[in-house]
């Protein structure tokens, strides 16, 4: 059983314990974050499932007044565990990385961390090899791990040469008061950072983009025109998204009229805090263009890099050395595809 | 074991089929509805844990080409259950109940339908004896159940004379888009049919107020200005509310900023849905004005009407003749007020 | 003088009213509508600056009750004019059209209506030739027009061959109630219409697309990637679009974060009701996608169509039979390009 | 002609601007703003209908670059004014004060300062007489001066005794991206600061209330429950704000259904921005609460403190010591009540 600890548990760093503590090959020793935060809160009034360790001594107080038990430091977690998987804000992960090298462990990192605090930038489907036996992975972000897997599914099938996308991206998560736009629609200086994040995973795509910010909570969109060495026809690609074990192929026609019907029914489905690992892709939205091919994919931004943070721990303690024995094991312990 | 039915299973119907599952004492024996929606195929994709019946005889060949098992008609299901929760949209209950007329069973309606389908307009907390034998009860819109948690709760301890109320309500559900409001606030004519309900059920208080659609999906505000026959100062209400089974206070300080909060803590907790039966009052929203109390209350709109229509089955089927003992009994089986 | 009247008095129809008494080869003679909506009260508030003609016999009594004066009904006003400009809800332009015929005049309809009610579905740049002495014209929609209006600039420099469009739509324009969305985006089936439409003016051009609603009222954003037959790069499409007297080229780096931005300048300028005619691309929105261009452009959905409904007026009337006279004298009207 | 310089050419300073321009008894000397804003740049593009001042001299280049003509220094408009009005960010009107000091100039600030930088705290309506000759006066904030002015009515007529009010807060200005809230209602403490300010201006009155921010930018809703010295029926109440020359009373049945609506209405009437002076009642919304009056008020945030601020040189400069007179000079040169 390989040892795991989730350090931050903020939106992504309690899916990741969840995907963890499913992981039948792993065992979560225990999460850690630096104040009695809401989602604190709630894991106590869950009953502490998951172990908790405090991330700053001097708010220990704080644990205490809130009556919420401490299992430990940090450091001691650190100790504790065979990888760590670092959830904290932007910024935070440079500076635990000294403490995991301290004590020679290795770590994954989320992909608000700059590229260099890693020996590899890292995608489960597109170059699971390359994360084999490294010390220090990093994750791209939501978005770039939900594009990528749409990409790369049509890139083994036909070569994908270039692709011009647009993020219409959701500003805050559920909750989130921190952030946030109201009826405005805000753009960012193109290319966006996906396309180029893309590009250092898979170098031989030439990638652009625009991204537009929108005024809501679930989900991103992004539609995708790809340029294929080999043309493919509609149904093909439907086709081979259908096949994709993390990819979810609906109908406007059957009720997913946009990205908060997905939200819906994985509420609907009873999964906890209605999560989703898959992205969607709608069937009306695949058109050819030319000898290209686009389409709409939908980004779960709160679960989706859950399925890939657990490949980036299989590929770092090489618990498994083929790429789709990994990916099958990470898919069947979070039950996906169950329902294809 | 009092045999359940649920008719309709939409966002309240779901919700409804989940109660009635948790109740120790009540056997869920199926749910009804007229088409393969989503919610439909999200119980398909689970699964069925639930027996389903098709309440529409022409739509059975959409049902046999999603695939969806059926386990008979909607008049059979009437025919197995001693009690219908009729979740229906509004309008078709009225239609419905002369099917139950017919099998001479006993129902409950939800908000939305007329108050006179039913021989009692009932709240658990409110009005339990009112509803004791009776064959249809119709049970008050979540606004409205929740605002009569926190008035009940004062009056039963000092006394309600008035009240001056003002909703803050969400335009739509979360995944709804047939209806929808952007970067508007919309009036309603006053009083507000809440107040008017209210004093139906509590004929003693002098109830007015307004209602203002927000666009948002995550709860209802309401600010309550109550006038009690024996001054009660901010202290005492705040520990009256405390005791509550169905009511949660929470503070700004603690992070609960508002209703995203509270739909990301039931979240958190790992609710099915992020759901959450309790109301919640801010602790920093009771004020004094003159003698006078204001506070206010946030209804978690999709899942607050659960706790008192399984109260109404308790009283149509005289479960329990005393409002205490069936309260209790509701609230130990949902869980509710555990975590105080 | 052509006299122009205007059958409407909408959103599209009051700033057609406010158009048509700019141009001054034109003289408006009135404005019709069913009844006194906040709209003709809002005329009524300002004096009646446009003679109101009532456009059912039924309503003349709700006008009277509001104290609002009426010059005669549609019929008349029909009677007294050259040309009409038909901005009536989707569908009662086909009506509108027999009264138009049995008095032989001329009419322009707005993007609602199907096309076969016109004999040429117009755009002013990029086939008034077309228009020249016609009966019947039909403008294309909003998005359509604006979208034309940048590749319409490409396509006369370097020749368009494709496009691949993605529309960030917003749901409802500022003041709608009778529509909207809350916290979702909403797809539509692909290729969206405007596409389609784009190939019916151009029908060189390769056009699809996806359609995304969005819950803002300020303004469509646009994405195009645009396959040309000569390679342009950025600087080049910056050129051509900043030379444009309908297209207002805009940075980030200047404030111009978004479609909001675009809509407080239009109000900070001061022009009535924050109108802005021009559509706005963002320079650094602009990038080439290997051999294609990529870029974003603003649809002030509101006003966008006013200068192509003027350049309809004057092909239809002939009033110019030189297509850039034509643009230029409403460009001069409207004050278009007068700040370059 | 009393000479009247705006500092601070935001959304406040621009209108204030704008309402200097229309008193035919000032004299706009010049507006001074720190940098070429997107309003400075909308300024130019109108030919520079204000002289513009420069307030920050590291910043001239960025004047420069832009090619916005700069007609001196803020100390010298300072020098050339007679009254400032201050509209910069909360804060920097503190610093500015030294420099009408160092002038002898006097100044009106806006709400966001704190009270202890101005000699009295000003409302035209409730305490003009208070302002006479004074120097320093700061206006009450947006909410505060549209609250004031309705309870001010109801109080003159039969005496305010305590006011309990829900304010529905708009949380940000169209056009707004550094601050924003998505799909979220907020909680501020109780009571709010707008319940604290109106007891500083009238004393008499006890207030208390519940702030609720909404993510709309189309102006504030507050309700008010107010508890009168003589018990006053709705009509009464309707009588008195419609005769309010700086209230429009409107009705839902009229098509007046929320904010938005007159933020459209505004832009029909062909008002720049859209802007609106006056508060808004909804007819409908007024009910007795036993022997309180409750009711609902609309505030335009954006300009609704321009005729106060209006009155506010009126007083500090003694151009009229009689309330009534200033206030009907103020009305009538922005035409307010002209449509009554």
């Amino acid at each position: 059983m390989v040892k795991v600890g989730v350090v931050g548990y903020g939106v992504i760093g309690q899916r990741l314990a969840d995907g963890v503590a499913l992981q039948e090959d792993m065992q979560l020793v225990g999460v850690a974050d630096v104040a009695p935060t809401l989602s604190i809160k709630a894991l106590k009034e869950r009953g502490m499932p998951y172990n908790l360790y405090n991330a700053l001594a001097d708010n220990q107080k704080l644990f205490d007044d809130a009556g919420i038990p401490v299992s430990g430091t940090l450091e001691e977690l650190v100790d504790e565990c065979d990888i760590l998987l670092d959830a904290t804000s932007a910024g935070v992960g440079a500076k635990n990385r000294k403490l995991y090298e301290k004590y020679g462990r290795k770590a994954v990192f989320q992909g608000g961390e700059k590229n260099d605090i890693a020996d590899v930038f890292f995608h489960g489907y597109a170059n699971y090899e390359k994360g084999l036996g490294k010390q220090f992975l990093k994750l791209t972000s939501c978005n770039t791990t939900g594009l990528i897997r749409a990409v790369d599914c049509l890139d083994r099938a036909v070569g994908v040469e270039k692709i011009a996308i647009t993020i219409i991206r959701r500003v805050a998560d559920p909750g989130d008061y921190h952030r946030g736009l109201t009826n405005a629609l805000q753009m960012d200086k193109a290319p966006n950072h996906q396309a180029v994040d893309l590009m250092t995973i898979m170098p031989h795509i030439d990638a652009t983009g625009i991204l537009v910010h929108t005024p809501v909570t679930h989900g991103h969109i992004i539609t995708i025109v790809a340029t294929t060495k080999k043309k493919i026809e509609k149904q093909d690609a439907l086709r081979l998204f259908k096949e994709h074990q993390r990819i979810r192929v609906v109908r406007i026609a059957d009720g997913f009229l946009g990205n908060a019907s997905l939200f819906r029914y994985a509420r609907d489905l009873g999964n906890p805090r209605g999560d989703m690992y898959e992205i969607a892709i709608w069937d009306e939205s695949i058109v050819n263009s030319g000898d290209d091919i686009m389409f709409a994919v939908n980004i779960p931004q709160e679960a989706v890099v859950i399925p890939e943070t657990m490949d980036a721990v299989r590929a770092a303690m090489e618990m498994q050395t083929d790429r789709l024995e990994a990916l099958s094991l990470t898919n069947k312990y979070l039950g996906m595809g169950r329902w294809k």
